[in-house]
């Protein structure tokens, strides 16, 4: 018997209300697969602020040096967006957590489901078959960390500044995660950088390109950074795994999430090293907001949130079997044609259902 | 009679064609409102590559010294690709003409017209008139200049570093540009930047927040890059007018450009310090590239280069009629159904015209 343990951050808006939905599911998998998950649940976001004056408190990170894994529901909202940028949930709870655990790898994947096309804002035509992408941030380093940062206001015309540094070392690790990654897909990585203005993609090209004969069966490609964000438009099949920096990959993540149409179904692992046994400490959270909007309403998409359990399962917990029985039971919910709100279109095909009806569905197909 | 003059640098790919017709387009104004328009045409880019052996001769740069503008082609092909970032066509050629000429504000219209729509690669549900954005990007600071900016490889881990820097004043000038615009549309601004994690953009949202105290009527609202690249593709027509640095605005202009499905149509201006005329030197070039698998075929579509000499004229050169004038004769061929190919459905209502029936049908209709 296997006996696991995780920190469960639910956070704020539709953070608890779907983490409820995950942790039934993760109950319904250690159940049918023999193992046991220990959880422990620690206050994070605006709801720490309220309750403990930061966004991070110290005890939580501690919970989380215990555990295997975080499993981090969603922060923010309109009662903290006028704190100090460092003070907000969002910027004082995420970075502070990559950078302590040293989670330098953010997975991302952009699914748009055949069965889900509908939702996409892009032309039908242009995805006959939904798509697949994958996109590989770097995390902990880039212009989000890089010294100096700060400002000058001594003098009449205030200046502020910002650095973005690449090592490396830094790259080879990053490129290392996604060339792994390709591997296990349709093995095609495109890279991506603005080597035509920044010296840190100059170097990150470099690297990429001579990686990349440790993976000969892995085509890769190069793509400036505003080519990226138009292709990603007008042809999302023509990637596989993309790979880039912590900026770029902000961007770019988002908006093939955007693209996908199905924000409320895509989950984000925040991956550490590699321990010997092949795991990873990690984070895994929904790649969409709090949605303060429609919280408390019980409307909720559960599934991002439940994905997000998968991803912890086969990265961080290695119940690989487990992970495939969510994977397969989402699709199979969603082949019934179950919808929460976000989805739903009326079609004869479709049932609409509530956040927990959906966990109950998922759980159900496990 | 008033006299201008202005310098012109095709480039390469379709830049040389699409000119003719824009030349063919400025000469038709010129003799219709009284006035003249002297022209160089001098090399740039892979043209000037093969024959000077760089991308922006000297010569160029002092011809377009003497002139009122640049009106500019496109630069770039598949024969330059292998050279090193500084001697390639388009960052060798661009980056240092904006700097020399101090060109800070990049005006990048993104419209979709409604006759249009069908080319966008969004749901046209979601877009039922069309859209009309303009981008106004800061072109001569941000991380594309800041130094320090380089490599260290003296180390076991080389490691390379850029600089993002701004000052008040750098963002105040460009903020003015925008909110002008905006008063001359739909008086509504977003800035876009990273104030969570940017020094650049906290500083940045502080200025665009102090300067709408002058511009009371322009509603200010403000988004950070990974979600503004969201909102643009989810509901385009949530934005009139974006103001952004350098980096964020190469890849909103560019996303921006790809949603409106019409890149052959879309001009831009890049524009130094108002005269005490009230006109600007400026450089006007499509948004879209030198696509030099189509060259010399004679498809591509000029009107981004008609455009440009609208913009040209608008701004540098103070003919507004003739500006008008080109903009009415644009829309009216568009609407009597001609389509270069990159446009051309096959609609009962359409004609598939070639580059120079494009241009002599916007003559004929000036
Ligand atoms: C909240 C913010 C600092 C964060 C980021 O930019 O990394 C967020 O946008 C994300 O992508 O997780
Ligand atoms: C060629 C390149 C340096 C340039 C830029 O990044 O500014 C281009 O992408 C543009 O947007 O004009």
């Amino acid at each position: 018997n296997r006996n696991h343990s995780i920190t469960v951050l639910s956070g704020d808006g539709i953070g608890p209300e779907v983490m409820k939905q995950a942790l039934k599911v993760l109950q319904a998998t250690s159940d049918r697969f023999d193992f046991t998950v220990s959880t422990e649940e620690c206050l994070v976001g605006g709801a720490a602020i309220d309750a403990k004056g930061c966004p991070l408190p110290e005890e939580t990170v501690k919970a989380c040096e215990q555990a295997d894994a975080i499993l981090f529901g969603s922060v923010g909202g309109p009662k903290w967006v006028n704190l100090a940028p460092d003070d907000q949930p969002e910027r004082g709870a995420l970075l502070p957590l990559r950078k302590h655990f040293n989670l330098y790898a953010n997975l991302r994947p952009g699914v748009c489901l055949p069965a889900l096309q509908h939702a996409s804002p892009i032309k039908n035509e242009l995805i006959p078959n939904g798509f697949d992408v994958l996109c590989v941030r770097e995390l902990t380093g880039g212009i989000y960390f890089g010294t100096p940062k700060g400002r000058d206001d001594n003098q009449d015309n205030p200046t502020a500044y910002d650095t973005m540094v690449y090592s490396k070392h830094e790259i080879e690790r990053i490129c290392r995660v996604a060339f792994v990654a390709a591997m296990g897909r349709d093995k095609r990585l495109c890279s991506v950088d603005k080597a035509n203005v920044l010296q840190c993609s100059i170097l990150w090209r470099e690297v990429a390109t001579e990686m990349s004969k440790e993976f000969p069966e892995v085509e890769l490609s190069h793509l400036y950074v505003d080519n990226a964000a138009m292709q990603l438009i007008k042809q999302p099949n023509s990637f596989d795994v993309i790979v880039t920096g912590n900026l770029f990959g902000d961007i770019l993540s988002d908006e093939m999430a955007m693209l996908s149409g199905s924000l409320g179904m895509l989950p984000s692992a925040s991956l550490g090293n590699q321990k010997d046994n092949g795991l990873y400490y990690g984070m895994y959270e929904p790649s969409g907001g709090s949605a303060p909007d429609i919280a408390g309403q019980g409307i909720a998409n559960p599934i991002a949130q439940i994905l997000s359990v998968s991803m912890l399962l086969r990265y961080s917990l290695g119940e690989d079997d487990a992970a495939d029985a969510i994977d397969k039971a989402v699709k199979s919910v969603i082949d019934q044609g179950l919808r929460t709100g976000d989805l739903y279109t009326g079609a004869g095909n479709e049932t609409k259902v509530g956040t927990a009806e959906m966990g109950t569905a998922v759980v159900a197909a496990i």
